[in-house]
């Protein structure tokens, strides 16, 4: 585990790296005049590739200045999410920023290679969950995930989601995105034997309550392995899932 | 439609019955004595087969003595809901009754030959919602149906459904029981042709909520054909799935 | 199935097949062997006369592309619901569009002539109901029923409902659609012979919590033979109605 | 208004009570040593009939004390709401106690003579209803009121309940007490020219959440003149629609 | 109704009536003797004075067309409730139109004499709340009832409140009006010896829920003789008083 | 009292008084003697530096109005609350205000020298909450308390928090304001000795149902010490952090 | 931190540290020089006087045992909460026990000199509050409290409440319980002063929903300077209290 | 992955197996006899281990039969959950088995050797939440896992959390379980660089309402990387927990 820090130490001891350079590296990071900052600096050295910027709150302005921070700290990816198409046409004149409308994520730097233990499928039951989707699926490769997406494959018309049993079979971690009854998470834990993250979304109207009845639906899913986070959280099922995919090398 | 009503008035046109025998025939019934009763007539003239009673709440004398008053008044079939076992065993003394435990329901008298369109069929999640589907079950037979049981074929494992898409494919109506997340409903739904009630369960625990997870599930089912009875509602299911199954008798 | 394995399993022995191709094809197999487009095939057939498309979430492009590919098919009968008054525009610019307004529901080619049962009876509590009652009703019309429109006959004014006792009496199916306390299905559920499907609409204020009052006063309806579905999802009990008024053809 | 205290003053005025003795009588009450007790004095004077103990968390000794303390202050009629069978029977043995199991209510004491404007009607959805609807009777009558018990008219068969328009068009105050989806009050108050007040009861089960749905449905009533107290508060309505029905003694 | 019947059955004997026209009559027959009409005119003619137009939903337009209708008819005093100043401008141009903004109210006509019982309290707990007081003050007025308003005395202060204990004393009837804790129902329930019509209002925030905080706060209140409408529901709670007002007139 | 009342009679029998005042008298006296206006100056009188003024539905010339006729009466201080920018801008022009955009408060006047008792800690968990902070810190410094500012220190980075134990330590009230899942709250309150007022937020989104997570877990913190005031109420919290903050004073 | 992070790579580069146990080093950092078990002693220390022992889940050996490791250790207080009666006689057997039966707390030792501010005042609605009244109050008085006792002064006798104005006055912090509406809290809250600490309980039914009601109302106080703990909570507001009445010693 | 199915598959490539014996061996399970019974061999299969009965609802006569078919058929290590004391008790007289009371689970067989990819971390916020913490870790123990208990670590006692900060570091799954507030997830989701499970559970009374208020705080952690399983659900935790700890195995 945590490879870029015993990397440091090794070439701190052969002597490649000074210690003050290496204090500094170690020190280089957001809360860099905080004792306590090398939990932090920790956390990025391991995921080694991405920064992330909740964009919603923020100016461009901030979120410019920011990113050319991080890129002076050396940070090769960066992820800003829950970014207005407005905001980021703004950030986009100063930065060079790959920007997903549908998912609201702006992406600077190239996406690094991936290098998880397996691929994470990504699922949705409907069109409308794609959004969510798309949060989760780039968050992930921003993360160093090899992504496969399957969407519109709701239990409504089970032969679509039958005829990918291959792609489930094949995944190391399962994202199932769907709002209305939220079927789909536990249709897929049936047939999945790799962990599945639920998401519940906000679609549909009426006892869908926003998503509560998704929502509730996946807590209580008949199939085992199934967990779930809050509705519409794309990047957090992402972050998770990335998580779990390069979990032999915490 | 009204078939017993029309013959009886075809009786009376014909001089086979006397009219002071057929006003006699048309107020036999509960509210015999109210100018409105003609409506629960026509009912259970139409239906032709079974009266209900509700246990619940009812001593075992009053409930033997409303099925001494059906029988007299010619009632081959009664149904008795929600019976617990001490009072069935009370019943049974002094009335012939066929009790089933698991259902609560003790029914009087044979089973009608079914006559509606065509087979309900009766789908569960697991083997705890088969009370309720037992209740579902036996009320549609005391109505003149033929039943399927399909049970335990939740959609944590697919195959054990799908292995009897024959019978979805094949059935006039489908009830299908569940409680937890209630995605059988939206699964069968989507196989399915026909109409399907569908009928949540208190099974389950924590954000089940004692069927509210199941219901709003099912409320929310992105398939189509599909409506909601209250939870644990077995008897509502089977009276209106034979409803549907008899509505060319309308 | 047996043989197949046994085949492979063959296969595997004689090196005609890697072992990790095996393994792979025995966990596809269940469900190889469906043919679910069959499936669909067969239901569009069957109802024979409409295709849906969900208007919400598309573009008026994409939905013209739609119905002529539809068309082309030899799709008579094309329902366009959730379809915005602006969307309707242009579509009709390229498409013979029959919109309705207040149903928000567009209608490309020929209503089929009704070859149900019987007929569907739509009642609604009072006015603002019938953009949901219209939704039910051209639905229905859509998928070949006749229909019968009894409209703002609430419970407040029972006479008006009482006044239509023979519409309800001779209905094959009722769609009762109320907002507010939603009584109108308990009192029609209680006069009807007849499967009635319930809709609780949003309509009210205050303790009507956007149609949880009418949602939770259906589900409990004291009438036998009632059940629900979503709030304001016309289009999903025309769909059901019509379902149940052609159910001697499953 | 306030006849009893009116006559006090004027037995005072005409030297037929010494002020002294009209003084004691002012203040002979649970809070004789309070400076504000007249308020409750003045209450009870009025209503001129009744004391009320809640019978719940009392031991049986505390009830028979307090009975026999308000008797020698005078009462005559003594409710008692809330009482155990158990605890009446106790009670039973040192003081004359007219107990009603149902409604869990006894009475010390006569009823007294109605002296209200007219006839309070109470009516119940089903059978189940019938003890919270006792109670409403019960505390109604103790309170100086004409009752007409109107029960199990629910609106699954209108035809029980229209066959009582009579009473419905002559009542003065109307109770509408039903559980599961509660549209008697509606049905009710569409019917009635008078004030109605409806009590959800707690019968029913599911989806009924312990009468948050007959709560909701009331509270949402589309006939005007129709208000709500909590669930299965019989008391509360009984009280209620006696203060409604001296109304002009204020 | 029994002689009805058994002619009848002898027209049907002598085939004066088809067998098919009476099984209709017989189904028709429980409501056919009843005249609902009567009822509404009865109704119109014992409040005398108002009717009432229910102007959300409506176009100017409508609601010109139904008042003049109604002054053709004699009427002399129309209420239009939920009314827009946008359409209360247009409505003002065809109509004398007395318009309320604060209550959304507007009033054609003179309001008439009261002529109730006694007087009508009209409290509020802020100034938010006044909206919908004067939605209940205005309806009050304009179905024939004295109105006192008493706004702003919320129980924080409660010394603004005791300051008008006469007018509560005084009262024949209150409504209590309060949105966050809606405690004053409470405060004034227990000073009051007159029915108490408790409206919870949406006023307030965060826990507040729209109101539910209050709702569930007046349905709880520990004061005998309060009863609760719906939030906001100003108009409900006015005309509710003005028949508790009239209850010796019904 | 007793006195009072003998004389009431007295002038009663004397004809001095009539019986209908004496009556009106009688029910009056209980809160009579009560001087309610006392109370409420001398609350400002030992507050001594501040007066409230509630922005929302208040015209700027109406605040301006105020805030004049309290400076007339030698107010210094004048805290004005929920007051949109625009407002603000309006009411700048004609009085000197120091506005806070972000909290919506505006001050008139110098902020009184703080005279509590010791210091109050305002953390919040994200940089989201700083509004419903500001609000809260700026109450507390008008009403003559010594402040701290602990922002942005959520329990997702203990580190942030742990490096301001001091902080923690040294204060006298602490006001912990988190949204989402409002651990903070918890956290804080194990650490801290003194009492700690939890301000849920309405920040975050799906499950976080406008603050009613943050809100459940507030009021469930296994930690002793913590109380919990309604979703976003940064006044409240400020006031009563002034109030513990000066509880030798009362 | 910067010169042992130094020194540590130093140590990594002498070989004197292995990587692995610097990797694990860094992460530990943060807060290993956070001496937490100082802040219990500290803690202890200052309040000085009372340990607590949650009794729930707890069998009467394993409390006997914590309570003489206490005692040994000089603890002269000793204050169990949540206790059994049942479990109460057994711990009473081997140690001397003061056991309050309403409020389920047993005290060993003697109850310190109060050495407070003020007094805190302790208020219920009803005599059902009691239980969670005396958990506050025998709570605060271990923990070195004067406690005032004010019970059934709910606000529907507002007389009672009134009488006993000088308790409110002079109090230095109020513990205000409430079920059902809780409107005390509120009322309080006006009259008083000083911090008032709201406790919603379980007292009630129907729509009180288990104390939810009375929760949501207090929340929501129109009046300032009320905060809420959980419902029946009546140890932590006791415990509040003190720290409240406290506050000059932290 | 898939080693046993990869093995078999092997050893019948190299004639070890006879094409008849793999089949058979491919069929020995539960759905034995249908075609779609491979998925759960090879699930099975893979985690290779351990088969599961659910003991609630079955007789300890049934929950034999299954353990002794599973034996049969060569499963080493069974494990019973939900299963009763009194159950346990009747198995234990016919099977070896290994019973903990707390997590009502029953082992049958030996553990199996970790084989996992590290340590999975179980920590609880009380001892209330032990039994959960049990099921979860004897769950995981069954299925494989090297498991870390660290109970009654809740986050009002910070440091006890803090000193176990190794733990935490060196997870590679970790399961937070916390009734009441939940914090417990948060804290450890901000500390943790692997998948955190959270597990509310009902522990805690009022507000907690049955563990819905730590459900909420777990979904709305502002700690990424979290994810949640139903109230109480330690099965579900466990299973998962092992699924992520084998993922390099899928």
């Amino acid at each position: 585990m945590n490879t870029e820090i015993k990397q440091l130490l090794q070439d701190v001891k052969e002597g490649k790296v000074s210690i003050d350079d290496a204090l500094l590296q170690i020190k280089k990071e957001p809360f860099r005049d905080l004792d306590f900052a090398k939990v932090d600096l920790h956390r990025k050295a391991r995921q080694g590739v991405a920064e992330v910027i909740y964009g919603a709150g923020k100016t461009p302005e901030q979120i410019i200045k920011i990113v050319l921070t991080l890129q002076q700290a050396g940070q090769n990816t960066i992820l800003i999410t829950r970014l207005d198409e407005e905001k980021a046409n703004v950030v986009a004149c100063q930065v060079k920023l790959d920007y997903h409308k549908d998912a609201r994520i702006g992406i600077v730097g190239d996406l690094p290679k991936p290098n998880g233990i397996g691929t994470i499928l990504i699922a949705t039951g409907g069109t409308s969950d794609i959004p969510v989707a798309e949060e989760a699926a780039l968050t992930a490769q921003v993360f160093g995930n090899k992504v496969t997406r399957l969407y519109d494959v709701g239990v409504a018309g089970l032969h679509r989601l039958l005829s990918h049993l291959d792609d489930i079979m094949n995944a190391t971690v399962i994202i199932a995105i769907a709002g209305m009854e939220g079927a789909l998470a536990s249709v897929i834990g049936g047939l999945a034997d790799c962990p599945v993250i639920a998401v519940p979304t906000s679609v549909g109207y009426g006892a869908a309550f926003e998503g509560l009845a998704a929502l509730l639906s996946m807590l209580n899913s008949c199939a085992s392995g199934v967990s779930v986070v809050n509705i519409d959280n794309g990047f957090g099922a992402g972050f998770l899932a990335s998580r779990i995919n390069h979990v032999d090398k915490t």
